[in-house]
């Protein structure tokens, strides 16, 4: 079977279910995943697309909804978590260069439960050194690296290329040029790619 | 089984999948619905919810999600449909009154269906007349009578009504106080309602 590419930001607040669940999915399907970073952030102000900030009824509704996922998924996260993220691009430089070294699933899935379930914030401290230290990795060379202007390029051109696919949010399952929207759409996009919906 | 509120917006475009596969779940499902109309324009604008009309990516994709969905269902939509509506407010007050006088749901079929199928916006003519006559109704009649004082305010009642119970958007449908929000959540309503989840 194809890969899937499952694109996300750390600071998308329903990625949050799909990070946890992933490996679930994984093993139930035998659909695999590609995780790739991107700054939603910027793609939302070019978009004018705020979600949640500005509007307290929908980020009301927005963790109620979460919270009922996540009892279904079996997951006990402690809502409604820090939002918005300060240090979402910085969260997702680190994504980055996990992606080329190969621990992107583990340190975000990481950072998430912290960020979910501890109530701390990703993409800044304790959390990220916690969560790089608990895959194994050198928070302090992890840091430093992820900062370069190498990632920073990196992280915006995936950013573009997101855009390029039309992406507009997260997290999105992206089957060729077909996207799809959302947790709640990431069944659709597997019946998708085996040919099962078209 | 209690009655489930299904809260709509004629003037929404992903109500369109709620409102035509509505008598196919309530025969699969025995779940029954009562149809609450109200103005998700007058919401969205008091709460700065703009969800499509200045985010061109963002829409583009909703019709696409639409398409994809109403495939599943057997539906035949000719997509994009007119939107936003300028008569939506009319079209409302229309299905107001014709929850006093038990043709609610099949006129907003209708006026859907002309919507989407045929590419007559509902709200104005020649949908209106069209689809009232359709199901046997008086196009003067009825134009005259939602236009009244009295329904107008009724029609402000429910929006009020659906602002306090926290919706925001359209299709919701609501358990007591419990919301779930888009037709993607209409299983997990039913659900809630059954006692399945918690």
């Amino acid at each position: 079977m194809a890969t899937i590419d499952f694109w996300f930001s750390i600071g998308s607040t329903y990625s949050y279910l799909t990070v946890m669940r992933l490996p679930e999915v994984q093993r139930t399907t035998g659909a695999t995943f590609r995780w790739r970073a991107f700054n939603v952030r910027r793609v939302m102000i070019e978009q004018n697309n705020i979600p949640f900030r500005d509007k307290p009824v929908k980020a009301a509704y927005m963790w109620r909804d979460i919270a009922r996922r996540a009892e279904r998924y079996g997951l006990s996260p402690k809502l409604p978590a820090p939002y918005p993220l300060q240090g979402l691009v910085l969260a997702n430089q680190i994504a980055t260069l996990g992606a080329e070294q190969g621990w992107v699933e583990a340190y975000t899935r990481a950072t998430y439960r912290r960020w979910f379930e501890a109530g701390e914030p990703a993409g800044e401290e304790p959390n990220i050194s916690a969560s790089l230290g608990e895959i194994g990795c050198d928070p302090a060379a992890v840091h430093a690296a992820a900062q370069s202007e190498r990632i920073a390029d990196a992280l915006d051109a995936a950013t573009d290329e997101a855009m390029a696919l039309g992406i507009f949010g997260t997290p999105t399952f992206a089957v060729g040029r077909e996207i799809f929207w959302g947790d709640d759409r990431l069944d659709d996009a597997i019946l998708w790619q085996t040919g099962a919906i078209r």
